[in-house]
């Protein structure tokens, strides 16, 4: 099937700039000696997973214990959730899941790690918990330092839990558009840890896992010893706020965008707009706008659930017919990816395969 | 099950707000002597479908064909497509899923229109076809006046298609808050309308179905006999929005908000905020945050794709215990359905039954 044959609005990706990601960034953390565990919450897909397995990644990363399960139960092993489990439905339901994978949790609360503890136990089993430490994102984590060691303790002597290790990671700085700045960012979080590093060791504890970073950062990240492992996850699709961020001395890694809506214009109502089928339910917006690819200087702007309307930059006819299929680039790949079922996988203007989102919608 | 046990983030739809929203909206068109085709692009589900036509819902709109056939799948039956269905592909699927349901759609476009009856003529059938006008939302729509003369006589002259009447629509102005600005942007819509309706009656057409309206127009539409039809959807849940606009003399129609999303804390890191595990990917950010229901002075804030952030306004300590789980009322129903699998049904504080969302994410 050609692509140009899809109904539309479609999610794309592109096969040959996938696996090109896939080997950059095995190429780029094998040169610096630091493993990679790439973030399944931008895929939510365990062909991708295996793919970046195959690829060296050390395992995944899971946001939620959701998508964790559908990964375990799909033979993806050695999986860490990154954000708190929290509650005994959900443990139990963590604990089951270790059943078919090996799977790590962060934690950055006392009660949080009794309970993990207490139930892992029940079960007869040994729980690896890491603790999460806030190196400047704001959002969970405990304090860097002092507090992050007494965690670590309480995890330690827990006979149901493993002190696993440290995680430290800022999402909000992976898109901050100058290098510069971002490098600096990164660089202060990473002395956070290390700091909180030395003090557990200093405790007594030895820290086998320390892991963070993301797509934006990871040129830093990969640039001193700090982390044992890295997290990207943007950088197999790539999107438009990736995009145009700056790299140092202009060297950026030269990820491609492999993710793309496919859309159509249903609509002619005047020279100057052409409306699409793609609108809020077939793009995200928290990134603002997706980018329309296939017309230079075109401009979308949502026009509802189901519409965007596509006008040219400064006014003027906008040279599309109805019917005419474009394609779109994601402002956020992450998001986006959540609104579909499944991904249409092209090569040179040929659908080749389709690969489910099995993981989408798993909030849980 | 107790509403309390549920794994988080969840929708929460409440059984008896949802009856009371789809009686009122009945008594309210009964009164006018107004039928009413509720949008399923809110709801996406033949159950509460079913409900509305229970309660003499003459049909209901789809805003996509997947949705349509979904619906007609499910033994919905009179379904109006309000926007375009372009391009072969899609119109065998719209004249296929018709072999179930009776099935409508707007065109805006002497192609399409061309295109529907063609197709329709060569499976030996005839298709009912309404014209979209433009009455101020600046998507899709032929002008008022003469445009919507000449495609409504392409419709009625083609032996495979039917001139079944007009849809206006504005979907941005449902929202406005101040009811006596709203109230003149759907008068000067409507006036518009009824200008065309007269244009093409005179033209030796009549117009048997003027359809258009929502819930925030729906008292201004109900008070003139423009349209025989009004297509409300945010009704049956409503969301932060539209519980925040103005209604005229203060007489606001009763509907209550049925939906909720049910998120827990997880995180603790710091007395002036909780973590909640409700982000980008458990309540769409198209309308702004969500507003948190169960705790006065508490304000949502994104904390990226997982994570909310709960503060108090003007700071100071926030009052929620790891593990606690609270209500949130979305910001945009439609978009925040479109989210989840399915609703847990709730009444009293038990979950009563589960019914999927099984339109969600048929954009095409």
């Amino acid at each position: 099937m050609k692509v140009a044959e899809l109904d539309t609005p479609v999610l794309l990706l592109d096969a040959d700039v996938l696996a090109g990601n896939i080997t950059y960034m095995k190429e780029m953390t094998e040169a610096a000696g630091i493993r990679y565990r790439p973030h399944s919450k931008t895929h939510k897909s365990p062909v991708i997973a295996r793919m970046q397995a195959e690829a060296g990644a050390v395992g995944i990363c899971c946001a939620k214990l959701g998508e964790a399960e559908v990964m375990a139960a799909a033979g993806v092993d050695n999986i860490l959730i990154t954000t708190p489990v929290v509650g005994e439905s959900k443990i139990g339901r963590l604990l089951h899941a270790r059943n078919t994978a090996r799977i790590a949790v962060v934690a950055d609360n006392a009660d949080n790690v009794a309970m993990l503890g207490d139930c892992a136990r029940m079960s007869g089993t040994r729980l690896d918990v890491l603790v999460e430490v806030d190196v400047g994102q704001g959002r969970c984590g405990v304090r860097p330092g002092a507090e992050a060691v007494e965690l670590a303790r309480a995890i330690h002597r827990h006979p149901g839990l493993e002190f696993a290790g440290l995680q430290g990671y800022q999402g909000r700085i992976q898109m901050v558009e100058d290098a510069a700045e971002r490098r600096a960012a990164t660089e202060s979080g990473l002395d956070l840890l290390e700091t909180t590093v030395r003090a557990v060791e200093d405790d007594g504890m030895p820290v086998p896992v320390r892991t963070g970073g993301g797509t934006g950062t990871s040129p830093f990240d990969l640039g001193r010893d700090t982390l044992t492992e890295i997290q990207p996850g943007s950088y197999v699709f790539m999107d438009s706020r990736y995009g145009g961020i700056g790299w140092p001395d202009r060297n950026a890694p030269p990820f491609g965008q492999a993710l793309h809506i496919l859309t159509s214009v249903v609509s002619r109502p005047a020279a100057d707009r052409a409306i699409l089928d793609a609108g809020l339910k077939a793009a995200s917006c928290d990134h603002g706008p997706p980018r329309i690819a296939d017309l230079e200087n075109a401009l979308f702007e949502f026009g509802g659930d189901e519409h965007g309307i596509a006008r040219m930059e400064g006014g003027g006819e906008v040279p599309l017919a109805l019917g005419e299929k474009l394609r779109l680039v994601p402002s956020h790949c992450d998001t986006t990816v959540n609104l579909y079922e499944q991904f249409m996988i092209v090569q040179g203007g040929n659908v080749v395969d389709v690969w489910p989102i099995e993981a989408r919608g798993r909030v849980q």
